[in-house]
C-alpha cells in the first residue's frame, strides 16, 4: 500500500492519469486495494486477464500488448461492454479490426522510444500519418494516442541512469506532441515502467503512467535501482528440506515451478532469491548476509547458506525467499497469503 | 506413445520395473496412457502431485523429494490409503517422520551418485549404515532402497558423455549393492534421468528406472544427445502479433509465462524455443531453418525470422514453437491440445 500511495501521490502531483499495470498482481483481491485509492483505469497485458478484471467491475481497461487479432470474440464481448483500448502497430492489424468489429474501441499507436521490442519508431511520423489516416477512415477505431513502454530502463543500474532513459522516452513523445497535438486535443501520451517511474520527477508531455511491478518491487528492481530491499512486498516461504553443511547448501521446497527460472547476477554469481527471515506477524527480516538461492530446477531450490544460516534451519522448517522478478513468481503461484493470513485469489490459468 | 513404448520395451529386456516420473506431464489424462501400457507404478515430485494421481486411481506412488515434514497431515492421509514410498536423507527426518506418521510408509534413502543436487553420497556408508539402523528401530518406517537421480548427465553433449555419466551412477550404486543385499533382499536400487535412459544399454544392479521428460522430450534434450527434433512430442501454439522486418523479428503472444524462461545457447546466442509449421492434423513439421525465439518478456516472444518466415506470416497467424524445457513448459501452460482437438486437463495449482 505505501508503494501504491507514493506511485498515486506521483500522479496526483504532475496531474498525472494513474493507469497501473494489473499483469504484476492478476488477482481481483489486490485490485480492490486499487479501488480504495480511486483508481478506476487500469492496464492489462492480455485480452484474458481485460476480461477477468471486467468480470469484476473494472470498465475502463487497456490491453498493452500488440492485437491478438485470434480473439475477436472476446474482444467484440469487451467493446460492448466497457471502454477498451487496444495497441495496434500496422496497418494489417488495423484493417482486420475494423472488418470484424461489432463495437468502437480506441486505438493507441505503440510506440518505441528506444526499447526496441514492439512499436513504431517515434521518429517514424511517416508510419504514424498512414496508420492515423486509416484510423480517420475506420469508424469504429478511435485514436486514443501514443502509448510506450521505456523497457530499456531495466538495462539501468543507478537512479542516474535510470532519469537519462527517462528523458529519451520523454523527448522521443514530446516530438509526437509537438506534431499531432493540435490534430488531436484529446490524444493520450502514455508511458509505464517501474523503474523511470520510480524516480521521475518530471514528465514533459505525458499524460498518463502504467507503472505495475512497483506495487510489489523484487530483487531485480533493487539491482536496477529502482527501490530498495524494505520496499520489496512480496516473498516466498519456502519449506527447508535438506541440509548439505559440508557444501553450505540448502534444499529448500521452492523450484523453477515456484519462482520461475528468472535470474539475475549478483557480486559475481548467478542469484535466483535472496533469504528473509520470516516473523510471526507476517513480515519478514532484510536479506540474511552471506546467503542467496544459487539454483533452481523443477521443484528444488539450492540455497548457499551462511554457517549461521545452516545452522538455525531444519527440515520442516521455513524461511523466506524475496524473488528476482516478482510479477513471474506471483505468476507461476496462482494466490496470495496476506499479512492478515487470509488466501488472495488470482486469475484462473483457463 | 512412440517415446513412452521404447522406453518400456526397454525395461522389459532388461527386467527393469518402470516406474515414470510424472511430474513431466502432471495430467490424469495423460497418466492413462500408461496404464494402457500396463504401467501402475509411477514417480512424482511433491505430495500435491501424490494426491492428485492418487485420487485417479494410482495406488503406487514413490515421492522423489526429499520429504517436505510441513505435508505430514497428506503424508498420512496417502500412507493410509496407497503404496506409498518417501525419499529421505538424514536422522532428523527419520525420526520426526517416525514420530509423526500414523500408517507405514516405504523409505527410500536419496543417494548422490555424482550430482551433488541432493543424498547422500554414494561412497558414505558410515551415514547409510547409521540411517539403516535408525530405519531398522522404526517400526512404521520400511526400508525401501537407495534412489539416485543422475541429474548431471543433462551437461552431457553426446551420447558417450550420456554413457560415461551412466557407468558412474552404475558403479556407485554397484557398490551399495554388494554392500547391502544381503542384508536387504528387496531392496530397490532407483535410478532415474531421461539422457542416460534414453540411450543405456545395460543396467549393472539397477531394478528401477523413472525417467519422465522422455514423454515429450525438448530441445534441451535434443542438445544433450538424448533424442532428435523428430521425437519432440509438444509444441506450443502461438499468435503472430507483430512483424518487425527491418530487424528480422516477429512479436508472438507466447512468453515466460507461458514457456518459463528456461534457455540454452544455440549456434552462440541465446534460444527459448525453434519455430516449426502447424499443419491441420495437429502435428508440425521439422524446425524452420534460419529462425529461433531471441528473448521472452512476461508475455511477449521475440523470433528471429528467416526472411521466408517474415514473409509467410501476418498477425493472426498462428506458429509452433517447440519449447526448450518441456515440464516447464506444461507446468506454465496447465493443460493441452491433443492431436484428436480435446483439452487434456493437468494438476491444479492448488
Amino acid at each position: 500500500m505505501r508503494n501504491l500511495r507514493k506511485m498515486a501521490q506521483t500522479a496526483d502531483k504532475h496531474g498525472l492519469v494513474y493507469r497501473p499495470h494489473f499483469k504484476t498482481h492478476q488477482s481481483a483481491a489486490v485490485a480492490d486495494w486499487h479501488r480504495e485509492l480511486g483508481i478506476r483505469r487500469i492496464t492489462v497485458s492480455s485480452l484474458q486477464m481485460a476480461a477477468y478484471f471486467a468480470s469484476h467491475g473494472w470498465e475502463d481497461i487497456t490491453v498493452a500488448f500488440p492485437v491478438n487479432l485470434r480473439e475477436m470474440a472476446t474482444i467484440n464481448q469487451l467493446a460492448g461492454k466497457i471502454n477498451l483500448q487496444l495497441v495496434a502497430e500496422s496497418a494489417y492489424s488495423l484493417a482486420r479490426l475494423q472488418e470484424e468489429l461489432s463495437s468502437p474501441v480506441r486505438i493507441y499507436l505503440k510506440t518505441d522510444t528506444g526499447y526496441h521490442r514492439t512499436g513504431i519508431a517515434a521518429v517514424d511520423t511517416d508510419t504514424f500519418d498512414r496508420l492515423l489516416a486509416l484510423l480517420e477512415g475506420a469508424p469504429l477505431l478511435h485514436f486514443a494516442g501514443f502509448l510506450a513502454h521505456a523497457g530499456h530502463s531495466y538495462s539501468a543500474r543507478n537512479r542516474g541512469e535510470i532519469l537519462l532513459r527517462h528523458e529519451e522516452a520523454l523527448s522521443a513523445m514530446q516530438a509526437l506532441e509537438a506534431r499531432y497535438r493540435s490534430r488531436y486535443p484529446d490524444m493520450v501520451l502514455s508511458l509505464g515502467d517501474t523503474p523511470t517511474m520510480s524516480h521521475a520527477q518530471h514528465f514533459g508531455p505525458i499524460n498518463e503512467i502504467r507503472p505495475g511491478n512497483l506495487l510489489f518491487y523484487d530483487l531485480m528492481q533493487v539491482q536496477i535501482g529502482s527501490c530498495s530491499h524494505q520496499d520489496i512486498a512480496v516473498a516466498m516461504a519456502c519449506p527447508v528440506v535438506a541440509k548439505h553443511p559440508d557444501r553450505q547448501e540448502i534444499v529448500l521446497y521452492g523450484g523453477g515451478v515456484h519462482f520461475s527460472k528468472e535470474q539475475m547476477m549478483l557480486d559475481g554469481h548467478p542469484c535466483f532469491g535472496l533469504p528473509v527471515q520470516l516473523q510471526e506477524d507476517g513480515r519478514w527480516s532484510s536479506p540474511l548476509a552471506g546467503s542467496y538461492m544459487k539454483k533452481l530446477s523443477q521443484e528444488h531450490g539450492i540455497l548457499h547458506a551462511s554457517p549461521a544460516l545452516m545452522q538455525s534451519l531444519q527440515p520442516g522448517d521455513l524461511i523466506g525467499i524475496l524473488p528476482v522478478h516478482s510479477c513471474m513468481t506471483a505468476d507461476c503461484m496462482g494466490r496470495y497469503l496476506s499479512l492478515e493470513g487470509s488466501w488472495l485469489e488470482m486469475m484462473p490459468r483457463y
